[in-house]
């Protein structure tokens, strides 16, 4: 039987795409063998793929000057891949805004190839806001400016698209597909798979074209975009299943409304939660009202003796995954687009029952 | 109906691993959940890859001064990898065998890290064999040695072990666990897993301690062994299901008796094959009898303009990818742990009431 699943990621995906995966997990469409059992270059897989980076397209309104880019590995990868990519052109200065772990690794990465310049940091109160553009410190001449919409372990987001003059990438791992964007504003998206578009092992890069020329010298073959646009990130044999369920998830989310209907269902799922934490005194929630995550909930219990109880009669009461983050501990409820309604409103009846016995 | 798969990779994997994966797809040992759902961090998650790790040392006898690494993407990946992790150390020499496609692009992307020098190679006579150590070239201080024991597309495999005084780097994507090695002669052995371990997306690496210690300077972290060994290889979010599938894939070979089964298995079936090809005035195999693959077995219809006509009917008698690669053509039978003998039988069987029929 299936549970609520409020993982971080490796995260839920949605039942009707493993049903489908299990159906034919041995015997693909008649085929007599598994969609992982074929060649990346057959005509089989290679509709599968276009499909999928049509369906992608489809959903995020890409326009034609943006190559989509399906990639081994996932967003660790491309905190390596966009400097050696984007730092070819001429400048080295890299304009990051500090908002939690995910920009940490980005910078450090980052800063072993270019020259970082913070515009801002939320570390000033523990991350616990994204910073506005008022007091912004941007370099004149930045080969580009990088931010995380969403950070998962800090439960921020921002809510609002950075306006720049250079090259803006977006590290859109955890929330991805699960609201429109306008992707003319960004020089580059991308986002390991395993939140809101299918299993590790698979990320995804959303470029314009423009900006494939850039690259270092010495960039490794493995993490060159122009590269793999080239051979419809097929240079080398990608990693095919997890590029079928993407698929599957992209298709999924066209019969569900697409990302209007994820943007609303997010307002509604995270709101559900929010409201709730707010009319307690038993849980908080310690992120600024106005940077508060749709994706990632954390919340603390006032008193945290009882957080081992808490997690232990979640669990039994068939609500999954919900630890914080090993490095800040507590609580955290991720609401993926494949985390369903029900799932919330059973998490907060929970809590609810929870507090009414030991608050 | 699963029908016979002879596909060079992403190849067939053991309709037993599949079928349990099947199984356990929504619902992982009863947790409410599929494996590809939770943290790789999970005790439960863990457990899978310490188990893969331990199954793979057990099967292939790795020395304890060996880490085994799980690594994102492939071959193409460890190709930038092997220079970026070995050259930090002083020399920038690299001595390679050019034994074909495989060996080519290693060759295209060690060489611009460091200088190449050409051991030996196969060109001479369209790469149709293994050369052997007795014309060998070799650098008096290179940093390493790269050879491919087993080559896909030409269909070649080294029936020895290079010795060579520096640490010696084998690409055994086509070949590893087909039969026992002897670990210790080896520096580095990787091998994307698509072949002969588990679906694309994944790459092992088992490496000597000492050589986690030479990376340049500016490697980039997700190529960066010393750092994937220090994190158990969960510096980043893994590929957890083509790890869990590997895991799956390393007890049954376990079950089958291990890699020394393997390796009578795949003698007892190349053997079949080659035997009536060579019987045959209709087929031939282009490859020196000493160095024929008992993995890739290529091979030409006297008359090529057969070739579609056989394609075609064998595909309708259940023998799925048997097209040669697109860059040489013919027929391909690639006979992996996972293809059955009588896989091979029913292949045979067809080959020769083709050229009753044709002949």
């Amino acid at each position: 039987m299936r549970k609520y699943n409020f993982c971080s990621g490796p995260a839920a995906l949605p039942e009707a795409v493993l049903r489908r995966a299990q159906e034919e997990l041995l015997d693909w469409g008649g085929r007599g063998c598994s969609v992982m059992e074929v060649s990346h270059r057959s005509a089989d897989f290679v509709a599968v793929a276009e499909r999928a980076e049509q369906d992608l397209r489809d959903l995020l309104s890409i326009p034609d000057n943006y190559k989509v880019l399906f990639l081994q590995g996932g967003a660790t990868g491309q905190f390596s891949a966009v400097p050696w990519n984007l730092l070819g052109a001429g400048s080295r200065k890299i304009d990051i805004i500090h908002s939690g772990q995910w920009a940490r690794k980005a910078i450090a990465e980052a800063g072993r190839y270019g020259e970082v310049n913070l515009v801002a940091s939320a570390e000033d109160r523990n991350f616990s806001y994204a910073p506005g553009p008022d007091a912004w410190q941007q370099s004149a001449d930045a080969a580009y400016f990088h931010y995380v919409p969403n950070e998962t372990i800090g439960g921020v987001e921002f809510n609002y698209v950075p306006e720049v003059s250079c090259p803006l990438v977006a590290d859109m791992s955890s929330s991805i597909l699960s609201r429109p964007v306008d992707v003319e504003k960004f020089g580059v998206i991308f986002a390991g798979a395993q939140k809101n578009i299918g299993p590790s092992g698979i990320a995804v890069a959303i470029v314009r074209e423009d900006l494939l020329e850039r690259a270092l010298p010495d960039i490794p073959r493995s993490l060159h975009w122009k590269i793999a646009a080239d051979a419809g990130s097929m240079d080398n044999t990608p990693p095919t299943f997890a590029w079928y369920l993407s698929g599957l998830v992209f298709q999924w989310l066209k019969e569900q409304g697409g990302v209007e209907a994820m943007a609303e269902l997010s307002r509604r799922k995270s709101q559900l939660l929010y409201d709730f934490i707010d009319r307690s005194d038993f849980y908080s929630n310690p992120v600024a009202r106005d940077s508060r995550s749709r994706m990632n909930i954390p919340f603390v219990l006032a008193d945290a003796r009882l957080d081992k109880q808490f997690l232990r009669e979640s669990e039994a009461a068939g609500l999954l995954n919900l630890p914080g983050h090993r490095s800040v501990g507590g609580m955290r409820a991720s609401l993926y687009n494949a985390v369903p309604v029900e799932a919330v409103e059973a998490l907060v009846d929970f809590m609810a029952d929870f507090e009414a016995r030991n608050g």
